[in-house]
């Protein structure tokens, strides 16, 4: 690995002004996808709709009896573990909303060139799967430790750096119990999709997705810290190339709305009837719970707090349900809300610009063009 | 229905030449999403990563039991049934390759705006329900009629006409069985997920995404020719505006392959090791049997015929596998795949264009970097 791949792996770069998006963009945002976000109105998200983003090719894995997790490096007693001896550690399953931290990155002026999101690329699941504290128990990972090393079965070039996806957590996080994290080998009662890590994969509550390595082959328990490409190079908020940045770690506060009324196909534009509606949301913090909502229907010029459903059945992890009644009238409308979690983080109205297109979670607008009832058919 | 919306919603144009995809067509990509090549593995496309194409939003159905599909028109005894009454009847499944007509879209030039599908819109399933002749046998269709409607849940507004989705297929089509039309209530043993229909959703094997009629609640036998706009507007291939234009029916010939090795990130250029390799893929057409696949791996240059997997288990409506052993040198590639049918259609190595970028089923090609070996980490 490590090896340098010359011209068919670029380095990052914003594009130009008035640059639209590129062949290579475009191949990355057919291949994922986001969640539509009519979907917004289900607790769970089904499967199929939840946000899928993989770096590289999703690994083939025709017999997931086959598989073996290691987990090793710096403990007493490495394991080398089956899918059926996961299944024989003590269980637990946590409602987790999870989003890309690339979401909203091609909303950014410029946009940094990459994965394309918008704002769709969030989706709550039921994970199922062994607490990875039980794990590194079991193993008798160095107390002194500083990071754990996950890595997954993909494989690919990224920025000139050939690799397996790798990413660490320190050993606090990844034995802590706030948030618990998981060895999951179950999303919604079944076993893994391929594109959610079959067989099995990390589950970090509250995290953006960089965290959640799928595909997870091994753990390793490390006493330096870990400066693979996923935690050194990508993943850093940085404002300038040379900046060292700051990472990306648990998910900042936003709510999104499931759009009113119907869509137009190609401009996506809202159509609504006149009259009372009753806009429906969700909104989730992956840094304290949700304590607000603020919804705006004139683009923010004024704003109305949402009622937020009772954040009831201790899904922490999970986003909260929200709605606002309105009465739309005849015109043009931007209609958006904006979350505050417990800590008084809430979203910026305007991005904060940087380099890779990270953690932008400035409120969204949907244009709602309200019109006339139309005549019958 | 057939309100005019003003500005909200653009009649079908072409893309400027180096016009990049705009936002407008990026809002639909992060919708939509197709088949990430490497799936190509799966005999059935595992549930998410079958191609989505929605043209408005999936509708939310809290409660498939409270679902009605009215079978009216030219009929003796029109039928008003629950998913129960459906379930009734006699259940039939299926294997079906099913792709969206704007497939290859984005590789037209210039390119029709709309979504920008580049070779990823298909996927395939097993499809269990009722035979759609039975339902007409019951109604008791008039022999005589001309065209049965079929018509979605889905709502909104296309090219300023606002609209439920209708389709239509011929009469004859829709009691005969070549292919069997079906009123479809499971996909691969379970029922529909929402963005597949679900409830119920129309199967029409053979033919392109568009008449695969989504949430249906209404089959309507008619006595003249259905003029609605997905029949008469969209889905017709046409050279120029004024051209009135062919209607899109049947799955044109196509092959796909399992992208080899494994791919730069952002390019999505794949890495090879020099050495023997088998390539693999798929290929399908909805007009007549697949007979032989030809794979290039410089670029056209020369063809090679591949070996196609046995027809068996009688899925006529399926994609078939087929592969091709390669010695991979060091250098740059084109791979690329060719499929023929029965009746001797092939495909072009040329799009033939149209202004709406339907059918497109021209050859794709990979490229391919074989380098040396990359060294030990």
């Amino acid at each position: 690995m490590g090896q340098r791949t010359g011209d068919l792996s670029a380095p990052a770069r914003p594009a130009a002004p008035d640059e639209g998006i590129g062949a290579d963009e475009l191949a990355l945002a057919t291949r994922n996808h986001g969640l539509p976000l009519e979907a917004l109105r289900h607790d769970i998200t089904p499967p199929g709709l939840h946000y899928v983003f993989t770096h590289y090719d999703i690994p083939y894995v025709p017999s997931a009896g086959a598989w073996r997790l290691t987990v090793d490096g710096r403990v007493r007693a490495p394991l080398d573990l089956s899918l059926a001896d996961l299944l024989s550690f003590p269980q637990i399953t946590t409602r987790v909303t999870m989003e890309c931290a690339g979401n909203g990155r091609a909303l950014l002026t410029p946009r940094p060139v990459g994965q394309p999101w918008l704002t769709e690329a969030v989706g709550t699941a039921d994970w199922t799967g062994v607490p990875l504290g039980l794990l590194l128990a079991e193993a008798g990972a160095d107390p002194a430790a500083v990071d754990v090393v996950f890595t997954g079965a993909d494989h690919g070039v990224e920025r000139g750096v050939e690799q397996d996806y790798q990413r660490a957590l320190p050993l606090a996080v990844a034995r802590g119990d706030d948030p618990r994290v998981l060895v999951a080998t179950a999303m919604n009662g079944a076993p893994l999709p391929p594109q959610h890590g079959r067989p099995l994969r990390l589950i970090v509550p509250g995290w953006y997705g960089m965290a959640q390595v799928k595909w997870l082959r091994s753990v390793t328990v490390s006493d330096v810290p870990f400066t693979g490409f996923q935690q050194s190079v990508a993943y850093r908020i940085r404002r300038s190339a040379d900046d060292e940045g700051e990472p990306v770690t648990r998910i900042a506060p936003r709510a999104l709305l499931v759009p009113p009324g119907f869509p137009d196909f190609m401009s996506r534009t809202r159509v609504l009837r006149p009259g009372p509606v009753r806009l429906f949301g969700r909104a989730w913090s992956g840094q304290a719970p949700v304590s607000s909502v603020a919804v705006s229907t004139d683009h923010g010029a004024s704003w109305a707090p949402a009622v937020l459903d009772p954040a009831g059945g201790g899904h922490r992890w999970a986003w909260r349900a929200w709605h606002h009644d309105w009465v739309a009238s005849p015109g043009t409308h931007g209609v958006g809300a904006c979350a505050t979690d417990a800590d008084g983080r809430t979203q910026p109205l305007d991005p904060c610009w940087n380099r890779s297109g990270l953690g932008n979670n400035a409120v969204c607008w949907v244009r709602v063009v309200c019109g006339p009832r139309a005549s019958s058919p």
